[in-house]
C-alpha cells in the first residue's frame, strides 16, 4: 500500500452509480499512463493474481481499442473488446465495454454488466492522486460490482501496477 | 431530394452492422453542424413527421449530452439521453445511445437496442457531402433497424433540415 487510501464520491460521481478508488502513490502520471496504455505493461498487471492478463490492445485515442484477453485460474479465457473515450497523455484515460473500436457497440455477453472507467492522474507532492472511478448504469449494477470486489480487485491490480513501474 | 442519393458502405464500414444515407446537399457543412447541434433547430428537424421532437439539448463536445425527447402521432413521450463521442464542428459529429453525459452507460428501453451514429460534413463543389452511419453490434439489429425505416426516415430527415436551414 501506498501513503493514503480513501474512496469515495468526488464533484461530477454519483454515489449511487459510481465505484472510486482513489490513492496516492509515489509512481508518476506520466509512468501510471504508460501503466495503462502500453500493452507490454499493461499485461503484467490488469488481473489481480492468478487471473492473468494474456493479450492486450490499446490505441489511446478516442475510438481507439481498448482490448483485454483475461485467464482465469481454471484455464477460461475472455476477450474484452472495450473503446478509449477520452485520452489526455499523462493526466486522463477513459474506456468503457459497451462500445469497441470506432465506437461500435458491442454485446455484452451473459452476465457482463456495461460500464465506463474514467481514470485520472493528478502530479500531488511526491507522486500521484491515482483515481479509477467505474460508472455504472443502474445501482444494481454498482451493487454487483462492488460485491464482486472492485475495491480489493483493483487495490491489488494497483499494487501489482506499481510493482511493475519500480522493476521496471 | 438533392442533387444525388447514394447508400452504401465506404471504407471503415461494416456492410453486415452499418446503415449509411449519404447525399450530396447544397446546404453548407457550416449549417448541417448547426442543424445537428442546436437544439432550437434540432427539434424542427429530427422526426419525420408526423412524430414531433418536443426537446432537445446538445453539448458538442466528447461526453456532452445528446439528449431528444420525440413524441409520437398518438402523444407518447420518448426521451433519449445520449452521449456525444466526437465533435469537429462544421466537420464530423459522433453520438450514441449506449452512453448518456459524461461518458456513463444507459441501460436501454425493452425493444431499444444500441447503435452509434457517425456524421461526416464533406465540403463539395456546390455544397455538402452529407454522410450519415449508424452503426450496430449485430446484423440482427442492422437488419432490425432497416426494416424500421431508416433510410426513408433518416432522408425524410434530411430533407426536414435542409427546409429547416433554407426557411432560416
Amino acid at each position: 500500500m501506498d501513503d493514503a487510501t480513501s474512496t469515495g464520491p468526488a464533484a461530477g460521481d454519483d454515489p449511487d452509480l459510481d465505484l472510486v478508488l482513489e490513492r496516492i502513490v509515489s509512481a508518476s502520471p506520466e509512468d501510471l499512463w504508460r501503466g495503462w496504455t502500453e500493452p507490454a505493461l499493461l499485461t503484467r498487471w490488469f488481473t489481480p493474481t492468478p487471473w492473468v492478463t494474456v493479450r492486450a490492445e490499446v490505441d489511446p485515442r478516442p475510438g481507439g481499442v481498448f482490448r483485454t484477453v483475461v485467464r482465469s485460474p481454471e484455464g477460461e479465457e475472455s476477450d474484452g473488446s472495450g473503446c478509449v473515450l477520452a485520452a489526455e497523455p499523462g493526466r486522463r484515460f477513459v474506456w468503457t465495454n459497451t462500445l469497441g473500436p470506432g465506437f461500435r457497440p458491442v454485446e455484452l455477453d451473459d452476465g457482463d454488466f456495461p460500464f465506463t472507467v474514467e481514470l485520472t492522474f493528478t502530479p500531488v507532492e511526491g507522486g500521484t492522486r491515482y483515481r479509477a472511478v467505474a460508472r455504472h448504469a443502474s445501482a444494481g449494477t454498482a451493487a454487483m460490482h462492488a460485491e464482486m470486489g472492485f475495491h480489493d480487485g483493483w487495490g491489488a491490480a494497483l499494487d501489482q501496477l506499481l510493482g511493475v513501474l519500480t522493476a521496471d
